[in-house]
């Protein structure tokens, strides 16, 4: 029924996740609406992001450059903290919180046996190489709180037994502004076990 | 803080109706995680649709080829039924239903003189060349029930008038699944006026 050159384009915008039939023929029909110095651009800007996007080869984040906007900020240059987090989309999250200064390590991901995803396959030798030469005074696991976050980071802890880095996790508990009756079972569990006391 | 390449991808994602700040960032992220082919044939069909899709030149239906699919169909040729819609976008939901088997004409949008749409604005010439040549026996309006719909339904039945033509509307009234409480008063005064005799 739609002319084949706005199907194929239909089709192309399914191939994003979460966009299905109604929401790809509704972008498809937006973007025609668009002027052609418009599409041009979109078009030429799929192209070069996924041409000049690399991963920095320091840190393994994302970047257009040889080494990432972190990794070639001066001022960083000294801190002593390194925050690992398993996707370079994380590094951006934690950046416009503008609330950690220190450097970063992007993982390729976490550790995954079900899914067959083992310890040689997210990128740790990089990680470790870099922890040695850095010299470090704390390395903070910024993974999501799950089996396999937990499993990555008991694994990394395990190897770096012996150096003498602090080695920490982000806190998890209820978040902020919840209402206690929506928390899960396994949350309230572990913000009941890390307590604090009140000062 | 984005490279540059992924910022000017996820303001072309931006330019489209719908997508905000964060859904950009998620298809651009998504988008990056295609392989190579995938993008050059997403880029590639963007130029393609923006290229050869035209209007129909009988019925200004959207279309790559000289007419569209409805009117190079055979079956119609010789349906004395046309139905009016504002927008090419609207064909194609009513064929989605294969309900309607007619002609379609397709106006530039609807008369709106406070947005500054006038008669002459809307393609109303190709409409009423074609109702002089088609032999019909019904036009359908199938606008959406608004203000403009309605000046746009009478100014050309007042155009039409002592033509021997039957000139319809879509029902309005009651959408069939709705809750009483949740239809507004407009549409169930509507629903009162037009109510129908039970046979």
């Amino acid at each position: 029924m739609y002319p084949r050159s706005l199907d194929c384009l239909i089709e192309s915008f399914k191939s994003l996740p979460g966009i299905g039939s109604k929401t790809a023929e509704r972008l498809a029909f937006a973007l025609l609406d668009l002027d052609n110095e418009q599409i041009k651009v979109f078009s030429e800007s799929m192209l070069e992001a996924k041409e000049k996007i690399h991963r920095c080869k320091k840190c393994n984040m994302m970047t257009d450059e040889e080494l990432c906007f972190v990794c070639s900020d001066d001022s960083r240059k000294d801190s002593k903290v390194l925050c690992v987090v398993e996707d370079p989309k994380n590094v951006f999250l934690f950046e416009k919180l503008d609330m950690f200064h220190g450097k970063y390590h992007v993982l390729d991901g976490l550790i995954s046996p079900l899914d067959g995803i083992n310890p040689e396959d997210i990128g740790l030798d990089k990680l470790l190489d870099r922890i040695k030469e850095d010299n470090l005074e704390e390395i903070i696991f910024a993974f999501k709180p799950s089996i396999e976050g937990e499993t990555t980071s008991l694994y990394i802890k395990k190897i770096l037994e012996g150096l003498n880095i602090k080695i920490t996790k982000l806190a998890s508990g209820v978040p902020i502004g919840a209402d206690m009756e929506y928390v899960d079972s396994l949350t309230l569990e572990r913000a009941l076990n890390d307590r604090k006391t009140i000062e």
